[in-house]
């Protein structure tokens, strides 16, 4: 038998899961105290839910569930489908399916809380996992930039308790950019194509954007009036942007930045800035869209935007949507490699007797420390200082030797 | 689209994941409290693994993921498996894969948490749950019966610290069973299908085993001599089957029911008794067996037992290892059905405003209140009282508005 994982996949060791739990119940906590509630769907979905869902390229990756008994043999007999389930490979569609599914049950607007598992089959050696845990709010029928405002305020708040202090949000408008594209030539047909060019530019650089839309015969005019906005730095500033456009449209997303900073106004290591060539992958976006930049990292910590069609598919009423994920993995992995000061554990303590000890004066003694301590009870080892020096490996605070009158040592 | 779950899984409402967030956390800090430590594995494992596992009618149940890609095409031209992965079906066969691949970086002995999902695919229509969570604690590397006192002693203080009050522990140990229907005539071969009979013995009767038993043909005097002892009602003594049996081996069991026995001497609601019809389905176990009963759920709330050959399968060397797993689904539907009044949740407050309200001022107010309450913003409803209404019914303490100097009013 294999002892090892299935790849991609992880076992966590304890102390790791550990700092997962930390994580996960600081982030709740922050969630909560803002006023969102945690839903929980399953990981099993149907597969033609998710296979008619805006999900990209992640639609290629799905890890698929075979048909079982009859069922099976009659689609292997008749060339159907094989499988009829997946596992969700986000947790944005298991939401819009739970909302359509319960929204007589929900507060509106409902403020859901998702911290969960998600799989994907992608190419392991490129260092991706194929299961790992999203970290998600939404705000449900709430169409005023208001919205954007509680989630992107609440985000902070649960970075800051987690112990990230330092990183930068980053906003765009995909509606906006759209406006900005047609007024520069672009025709409506291109401009997905566009925006997925655009996405690279901090990657692939200006040059060989202007190429690649070149070769795509694009209006040679509308390219070069591109290459023009983007050379220019200021495209990072709202004010250069709304002399292109609709100066009307605009001002949700300078309301947004606005409020951001007049609450953190007194905090310099969080900042908000405009940024045209912010686009995020999913085509579901709708209006702004955002991103929060660490130092630590390099790539975003979490993103997230507004999806105002998506619900409409099951409820086939338009209702307005908006989220914003935490990167939960990436941020996990910069807390692993920090030396956390953050003590988030009761003190450990290994409780030692011996064979001959009798066991339920043991346990009663052992009991009279647990308010104080998680106290685990340890035959006496062969070797005591192998033993004990593990301990301390292992992130155990103490230990206390039953029958001596020392008491609870630290272990040093 | 289709709104509704996979038929056999739940969408879980925001009350319904805290009742479930509460059990969880109280269960964990108990089981963290007496020294365990939780560990994570993936959902999904190698098939084969699961396939070689001894997991009884459970293989039978196994959701398996098609393979991707050109492996899937080579398996559909010629014939060979079309899945490679599985979702495990318990917590157990992860366990000992996971001790296997990392018990150079665990204490020793181990022990271990694991709350998580697993996954069956079960006739939904017999009420069953295709998606559900088990919640195990387990020891490995002890082959004293201490391990056994820990894991019940550590079950029980869970269960307090969740409400549950009132309850009794069964116990019986495999082999002192092996051991009896030996000695009254029964073959070596013969042992596992008496057992699983035994297990029916509540369900079917006496009756109904001594003509499946006599169908089989079996021999007549040993069936007559079980007969006899099931129908004494001293089958739940320990001292009627020591005198039928080896005395020394009995012994294990006598000295876990008198440790438990003298903890727990000033509780009356909690019991432990000894029950040769006891068998737990499992053909893995290899000792003492254990549940508990309640009289608020016909069934078992908790099982378990010791399974000191399954690890070897891994490692390759003996390994001894006992469980208890707790039934979270039964009591969470048990805890659901009451008019509980543990009150696990902070106080949430409807904070609402008016549209035309200055926003960073709003937000800065409800910031004021966060250190005593949970604060949802709301923007001014159509319908106020409708509004309020259903946050009552969504367990909202109380609502404030903005501007007003009414300060927080409880809803009523």
């Amino acid at each position: 038998m294999k002892k090892s994982t299935v790849k991609g996949t992880n076992d966590y060791l304890p102390n790791e899961v550990e700092l997962r739990e930390f994580m996960q119940s600081r982030i709740l906590e922050t969630y909560k105290n803002h006023g969102f509630e945690r839903i929980s769907t399953p990981i099993i979905e149907d597969l033609q839910n998710l296979n008619k869902s805006e999900g990209g390229e992640n639609l290629g990756l799905i890890f698929k569930v075979l048909k079982r008994g009859n069922k099976l043999s009659e689609a292997l007999n008749s060339n159907e489908e094989l499988a009829d389930l997946g596992l969700r490979y986000d947790l944005t569609l298991p939401l819009t399916r739970y909302y359509a599914n319960n929204k007589e049950k929900l507060m509106f607007p409902f403020k859901s809380i998702q911290i969960d598992r998600v799989y994907r089959a992608e190419q392991p050696q490129r260092g991706r996992l194929r299961e790992f845990t999203q970290c998600d709010i939404d705000v449900i029928g709430n169409s005023s930039w208001h919205a954007e405002v509680e989630l992107i305020d609440t985000t902070i708040n649960a970075l800051l308790n987690i112990g990230m202090n330092k990183f930068t949000i980053k906003i765009n408008d995909r509606k906006l950019l759209n406006i900005v594209l047609l007024n520069i030539g672009f025709l409506e047909n291109e401009l997905e194509e566009v925006c997925i060019l655009l996405d690279k530019i901090d990657k692939i650089g200006l040059e060989s954007i202007r190429e690649e839309l070149l070769q795509k015969n694009y209006n040679k005019k509308s390219i070069e009036m591109l290459i023009k906005i983007y050379s220019n730095d200021s495209f990072r500033s709202l004010e250069y942007i709304e002399d292109l456009c609709n100066k009307d449209y605009a001002s949700n997303i300078s309301n947004i930045i606005e409020v951001i900073q007049s609450i953190y106004s007194n905090n310099n290591n969080i900042k908000i800035s405009f940024d045209l060539s912010l686009v995020r992958g999913q085509g579901y976006y709708t209006g702004p869209v955002f991103e929060i930049v660490s130092d630590e990292f390099n790539g975003a910590i979490a993103g997230g935007g507004r999806y105002d069609n998506l619900i409409g598919k099951f409820t086939r009423e338009n209702v307005p949507a908006v989220g914003f994920s935490i990167g939960f993995e990436r941020i996990y992995s910069i807390l692993s490699n920090r030396n956390n000061s953050v003590t988030y554990r009761n003190k450990r303590i290994a409780f030692i007797y011996n064979k001959s000890d009798n066991y339920t004066d043991v346990l009663m003694k052992a009991a009279t420390f647990r308010k104080e301590y998680d106290i685990s009870i340890f035959e006496m080892p062969k070797k005591l200082s192998k033993f004990l020096e593990k301990a301390k490996s292992q992130q155990y605070y103490g230990f206390y030797l039953y029958g001596n009158d020392d008491g609870i040592r630290e272990l040093i």
